[in-house]
């Protein structure tokens, strides 16, 4: 295995770069300077100093992959889970996210807003400075730009920055069972064109496995996303191979997300593109965790790691990021170093952000969270804790 | 299998007993009515009225097994863990409960109960009412008595109420490795008649397994323990099995906890005896999650099944009892009904608690939580979120 992407570099303590007994200067909603305290230049206005009390700073956490705009209530499912069903039989008998879709297609777009905005903010208390949001409920022309205009929406009532992505295909909708190259068509010759031109989405994602789109359904709306200049996302290899991750990877996608099934020449694509590994460790375990993703595979191919929540009604009902760093170290053998840049650096990767955001640096955006201890490693450390003192976006303290 | 203990009946929805739009009378701290609201006795002073706008009402939050009085810091024993040491090695070399002795035999009582309210704090926010605290990071005479002596400061420090348990036989301390047995008999003949004299401790709990006491050593102290009018606790069949779950139950314990490795003869023991098996899923997973405790063996045995977080720095650094109920349904298989309950009735049952704890009935503790919801389900279907609006102990607002 030959790691050839950015991504090999080994994340560990160093890759860090933790600076002890640290400074750094806003200016304009960006980072002007950052060091050691001893160095800061005598030139900034030290009346306007805030000292944290040697509590660890962190970037503001990244949160890369949810589908936070959503009606309706899932808790039904669960009790049936809970009562030994599969979420395959369960969406069979038109529970599941039909339950969701459903919901969301009777939703008003102030609705969503609102459901999405309070959503938002319990990932703000989180420490949450960005994040991903699919549409994926709507499954439907009208019901898919909804939900985007959504998303769009939202940037005006959370104070997060907000990447969208367009999951139309999440699954086939029930009125498309029959006729599933119509809907495939929908997607590619009207949504994703006026998607694009309207500039709703960033993203195009496919929920490529047995149940949801084939991977020659998922190359297809790819290669349109790609003409269209979006960039790429799948769902893969989660509950069984399908090659997808490979797949999306050749064609340039920024992430494949969950990867329980992917191999060793998979995460050699992957690598290779530079294409980061999303692990969602809460949907694992909401799904009774028969399958973890190979950490250990994936680090050695040199593929990047990012952790996220997977917020959503049927599968990881859950905005606690933190909790997903400990999930990632205990449960499925990151490092804390690893675990701490999966939800930073490596998730902004995840999402095309090269800016500086999830990361502190010189010239990048002043999004950062203040904690409430003295150690880094205490986020994972702490099992569902409350990490998180303070979250500033852009130099604005905002919890 | 024959069920045999009052522990046999079902735990299900019904089980339950949850009453719709429904009205409860607080007075003098304990609750003097309780019905459907349109049967509300007219004699009650109605301009004192509370209403919680159709949010769930559930008895006050039972915390049935935790180590919170310590001092130090572990997130060294845990990157090491992330590197694939195991708990064993790393106590080997003097790292895990070692660190944690030394630190809190370091301690003033003072810091500790600082430390300890702290944490009493956190459990508060999450709906904890009543909550159960070990010593066994003291491993020795005096060390003991001033962990239990910080515990029962603890209670005019917090509002919760507390439920002491002397874990004395935690660990043999290092300087008794060479002679384990003076370490018991110290225990024996001189701590525990101290503890019982001063009302210092409920229960004694003992730590049966390889590397900490043998089944023989837990008899004996467990013997003593009970000619003191003390309870009994055990832990039990965690990381494999030394049959202390079946011999605890026949002394009388109130409670086996963790018993990964239980078998159905021990079950049956238990269930003969009124023994609720105390399940630990931070624990499980914060250590690697190899080994279940088996939930359907449990229930079909008719074992009552408590949740816990075990709050340690060690092996399940975590306050966060709601999460526990989730972890309850998505990882070990228990209803939504038996995770709720496993927080509140039976949990209560594991203290030995019959005056109404944990639960919601006329004369009990008016001991309450108001969720932030409609539906009670969503306490588990939520992971890590945030259930609780409100904590009242004795009908006071505490939260």
């Amino acid at each position: 295995m030959t790691a050839t992407g950015p991504a090999a570099q080994r994340v560990d303590d160093a890759w860090l770069g933790v600076i002890e007994d640290a400074a750094f200067v806003v200016d304009a909603g960006r980072i002007a300077w950052l060091g050691p305290r001893s160095l800061l230049p005598t030139r900034y206005d030290a009346s306007a100093q805030v000292d944290v009390g040697g509590r660890a700073v962190l970037p503001g956490l990244v949160e890369c992959h949810t589908h936070l705009v959503y009606a309706g209530d899932r808790t039904r499912d669960f009790a049936d889970r809970c009562a030994g069903e599969s979420y395959e039989t369960i969406a069979a008998r038109g529970g599941g996210i039909q339950t969701t879709v459903d919901a969301t297609r009777r939703a008003t777009q102030a609705e969503l807003v609102a459901v999405g905005a309070e959503r938002c903010r319990r990932l703000l208390e989180h420490g949450v400075t960005t994040v991903e949001i699919k549409s994926g409920y709507g499954l439907s022309y009208e019901s898919e730009l909804k939900l985007l205009e959504a998303v769009a929406a939202l940037r005006t009532r959370t104070p997060q920055r907000i990447v969208a992505t367009c999951l139309a295909a999440h699954v086939v909708p029930r009125e498309h069972k029959a006729d599933r190259s119509a809907y495939v068509a929908m997607i590619v010759d009207r949504l994703l064109p006026e998607v694009a031109a309207r500039g709703l989405a960033r993203f195009v994602d496919v929920f490529c496995e047995a149940g949801a789109f084939t991977l020659a359904e998922a190359v297809e709306i790819f290669e349109t996303a790609r003409g269209l200049g979006l960039g790429i996302k799948v769902h893969a290899e989660q509950l069984s191979h399908t090659g997808a991750a490979a797949r999306a990877a050749s064609l340039g996608a920024s992430s494949a997300d969950h990867v329980e099934f992917v191999t060793a020449s998979d995460a050699a694509v992957m690598a290779a593109n530079d294409t980061i590994a999303v692990l969602l460790p809460g949907a694992g375990l909401f799904l009774g965790a028969k399958h973890k993703p190979p950490v250990q595979l994936l680090r050695e191919a040199g593929v990047g790691m990012a952790l996220s929540t997977d917020l959503n009604p049927g599968t990881s009902p859950t905005a606690h990021l933190p909790l997903m760093t400990t999930l990632g170290c205990a449960w499925l053998g990151m490092s804390p170093a690893e675990a701490v840049a999966g939800v930073t650096a490596q998730a902004a990767r995840a999402l095309g952000l090269d800016d500086g955001t999830g990361t502190l640096r010189v010239g990048g955006p002043a999004d950062f969270v203040v904690t409430r201890w003295s150690a880094w490693k205490r986020v994972p450390y702490e099992m569902a804790g409350a990490p998180v003192a303070e979250t500033w976006i852009g130099g604005r303290q905002r919890l």
